[in-house]
């Protein structure tokens, strides 16, 4: 007897943006490099990553009101660039510099890969970024998504059990005919809990090339793939 | 002096769906005379159709919660059955005979000019229909989007001004330098209410051939166009 493959029982690939099919890291360092000669690109990236988590907890407890991660994006910003010599930007320079995040380069597997998976499977995304951020982003880029889902729709951020059963809802299907695809091990495990698949991707240079991510493979997982093309190859693309 | 254009300021088009990009009477009644031989085909299409706008209204009244189009178009097909001698039907049938809504067909000229138009513009959808059935649209006629936009996110239907403002505010734009392109003059007129640019499309055939519809431009409008390649034509893409 064969067993049943869950691929067949999955219709939407939901997919985490950040550091999943975008190099956050890399695409920062190179914007930081080209337009402050002397800053710590790797420094400031990492920096401004780490207040992301943060500023979504000040919503999260209800210090904040519901904000966009553009916004929460400013507000890191803001507080780092006195930090890395650059408090005499203005406002102009500021806002531009933010959306370096509408500028994110994809992984160089993500367009082939999500090209693929789309021939077989609706493919959106399902991430913290607001909506013009990830349109913006997928213009540039390139990529082929079916629909855009963010946060900004569910007005309540991953992990929340809202966004993962709100991304099967919106596609009228049970959570098992639902999959979440991302390079984070806590993000997999908030919609393991909400009944969706999960599909963890290696991204082992997330942080940078200096800073080896852990990559190892979690059994709970549904799959396990290097990288989109072989979640592809995986799901029989 | 050249006159200013205000093509020029224009970054969004969003996108009315039903009747402007996708023909709904066509698409039913094709449905209807393959699946039921012997039904008025142009009669279900019309009466279904025309159960929309009182179903928005009972949800903007209160009288109903916030309800997704596809349930409303459930609703009002219920209701519809019997006087057309399907009250037999059971719930997997009516289930995928609603489902109608998410296979519509283009019209002739709309991927070829949507096409165009991305190019130059971010091209979203605005409609009152929800997000996987516009998805699901999309993704079966090859519509591309660079963003799926509804009434589902912002909670209100159009002409709801929550809807217009919503979408250029996604797009951390001024509403000037958003456009509405739709086939009805009611979504035009409320759009431009909020300060948004309009461009009308010639759908004379919107309720059949049988049944022509009046597409006299108004001069308030910022263009007018035969289809949407039309547009394109007139934005010079």
């Amino acid at each position: 007897m064969t067993p049943s493959n869950p691929a067949d029982a999955i219709k939407l690939l939901a997919f985490d943006v950040f550091g999943t099919v975008v190099d956050w890291h890399g695409s920062i360092v190179r914007e930081i490099e080209s337009r402050f000669p002397g800053v710590d690109a790797d420094a400031f990236a990492l920096a401004w990553r780490a207040g992301y988590q943060p500023a979504m907890q000040r919503v999260r407890a209800g210090e904040l009101g519901w904000t966009l991660i553009d916004d929460l994006h400013r507000m890191i910003l803001d507080e780092l660039l006195p930090r890395f010599g650059l408090a005499h930007l203005d406002e102009a320079s500021r806002r531009e510099l933010n959306r370096v995040w509408h500028r994110l380069d994809p992984w160089p597997d993500a367009v082939a890969g999500l090209t693929r998976l789309k021939a077989r499977y609706t493919i959106c995304t399902l991430s913290n970024g607001n909506l013009g951020l990830l349109a913006d982003m997928a213009k540039r880029a390139a990529l082929p998504w079916d629909c855009i889902l963010s946060a900004e729709v569910f007005r309540a951020y991953k992990p929340d059990a809202a966004t993962y059963l709100g991304a099967a809802r919106v596609f009228d299907l049970a959570p098992h005919e639902a999959m979440l695809v991302a390079a984070h091990q806590d993000d997999l495990a908030a919609a393991r809990a909400c009944g969706l698949h999960t599909a963890y991707i290696e991204r082992a240079t997330e942080f940078g090339t200096a800073r080896p991510k852990d990559v190892s493979p979690d059994p709970r997982n549904t799959f396990h793939a290097r990288d989109i093309g072989h979640l592809a190859d995986l799901l029989n693309c």
